[in-house]
């Protein structure tokens, strides 16, 4: 079996989905499995750790890759659990209510060893994770976006919204987002990462505020046009705050207006989510790309991702010859 | 090789020279260790969190026996040095400052198991310890000490000193020293590790308030008294605050004034520390015991256990036949 190296971009809990369902193809597929994170997370407990402590990685979405990529022993998944684990208030004045375990700890080894990706590969080894995580930059972003109704006192009107967590929240249409500082450093790792892959692979996952933010680092941008790998885009199953309005063939759309000239292979969408594949199918022609349908959404009608019924859609998309 | 089962009795620094050495005895000694660990330590990190969140065991002594445990490969380095590490204090109101990373990993699988020892034995498989840490009791407590000029306002006179911290770096003579509450139980698996045990180790360390402690919890002293194996205890190799004035041969008494029925073994001390051998030697005669001199000491002339030296004199005394 040769082995097929993907990059998922994305950040928070679509990535973790995306991650989840990639390590399930085993062992039908034998994936090198690199996760590519957003840093520019300034809600919850990251937000207050990024406040405290400046220039900070916010820790929680490269947490959350790590936790989806432990490894399946007994041992391994209670660490995991660890990480996720959030501290109870146990008073109005207590500083730890709310922190993820794993945020103060992926912060404690930044603050140890100088070097974020070292930090994170240690991570990855104390849970034997089945892959990498490595973040988009090695320096926290900020994200800003111009949301027409993002204030509900002025509606009709375009106003800036600042930060990912406000973003992520607002109410209204996003006309355009952008990072603050507009041009930051990639992660080199990323690059590399980028540069060697076979699929790369984009969402699920809030797109405004996890999936674009990596067509908005200028080296990321260029390594993901240059590279000699196919390309993925796992479309989500619903709308969120910041896509309320936006049909799927929208989603395309959007990637393309801040990549122009982002190539996709293959779009996958859930069978019975898909509004109009018709309309679909034509914006995924207009990026080059084959659409997938296939039911991949859980059961029990929430709008997330079945990690097995992704997994066995992705086995024969990741499986193919060119 | 017969494994010998032995209980290291302390906390802290001089507990964790103990299971350094110990675990140096490999592999001419095939040992089962088990730590048990002081829970009154209300200074510093340890103490922030148990001010803060009620009904805590004070996790810093915890934390110092695991990492002394942890396995020599790289990454289990890496993460006992992770664990050891306290958080720079980045602002006047920085709430992470000086915390160790370790008492918040301990602290927050505490929280997410609810029972502290399923939470150590958690850590000490993260570092492939080579051993078990247990706390002495399963809530924290306190330890109180009549102080003769402990208030430097009232030269001889006795008072009361409050609090494990207080009581180590309090001036003048401790007359005696007792826990709050006064009979705390016992953990259950570490009163079942003294009786299984082929060694009780009790020492180095400070003695009022990480030796003797042990010795006031009620099911603790009756298991140690009632066990059938054989009791070592290694001395300090000079005074801190609270022993200042006492002498080894008063180490030794101070044990037998708390726990009568205590029988000891060996004793085993610093040949060029030890101030009046034949003094010693007769305190240890009273317990029972052998006196065993050996060069433990580190070169470097600080009062600390160098842990190559203990382990070379623990081989004979611990591998010795009944």
């Amino acid at each position: 079996m040769t082995r097929v190296k993907v990059v998922a971009f994305g950040g928070g809990h679509g990535l973790a989905a995306s991650l989840r369902a990639l390590r399930r193809t085993a062992p039908e597929l034998d994936l090198d499995i690199t996760a590519v994170v957003t840093v520019g997370d300034d809600g919850g407990s990251s937000g207050r750790l990024r406040a405290e402590r400046s220039a900070l990685l916010p820790p929680g979405d490269l947490r959350q890759a790590l936790a989806a990529l432990a490894a399946d022993h007994d041992t391994d998944r209670q660490t995991a659990a660890l990480l996720q684990h959030r501290f109870a208030q146990v008073s109005d004045t207590d500083p730890l209510a709310g922190h993820a375990v794993g945020n103060l700890l992926i912060l404690g080894l930044m603050e140890q060893l100088g070097d974020p990706v070292a930090a994170l590969d240690h991570v990855a080894r104390m849970v034997h994770a089945t892959g990498r995580v490595l973040p988009m930059a090695n320096h926290a972003v900020g994200l800003e976006a111009q949301v027409r109704g993002g204030d509900p006192a002025r509606p009709g009107e375009v106003v800036t919204v600042r930060g990912q967590h406000a973003v992520a929240v607002a109410h209204g249409h996003v006309e355009a987002v952008r990072l603050t500082p507009e041009a930051p450093c990639a992660c080199p790792e990323a690059v590399a990462a980028v540069a060697a892959a076979d699929w790369l692979i984009f969402g699920p996952g809030s797109w405004y505020t996890s999936v674009i933010p990596h067509l908005l680092v200028p080296e990321l941008a260029r390594a993901i046009v240059a590279s000699p790998a196919r390309r993925l885009v796992t479309l989500n199953l619903g709308a969120d705050a910041e896509t309320a309005g936006l049909t799927d063939a929208d989603h395309l759309t959007a990637l393309r207006r801040y990549l122009p000239a982002l190539r996709v292979d293959v779009v996958l969408a859930d069978s019975k989510a898909v509004g109009e594949p018709d309309t679909l199918r034509e914006a995924a022609d207009a990026l080059g790309a084959h659409l997938v349908l296939a039911p991949v959404q859980l059961a029990d009608g929430s709008c997330r991702h079945d990690p097995e019924a992704l997994a066995a859609a992705l086995v024969p998309v990741l499986g193919a010859d060119r």
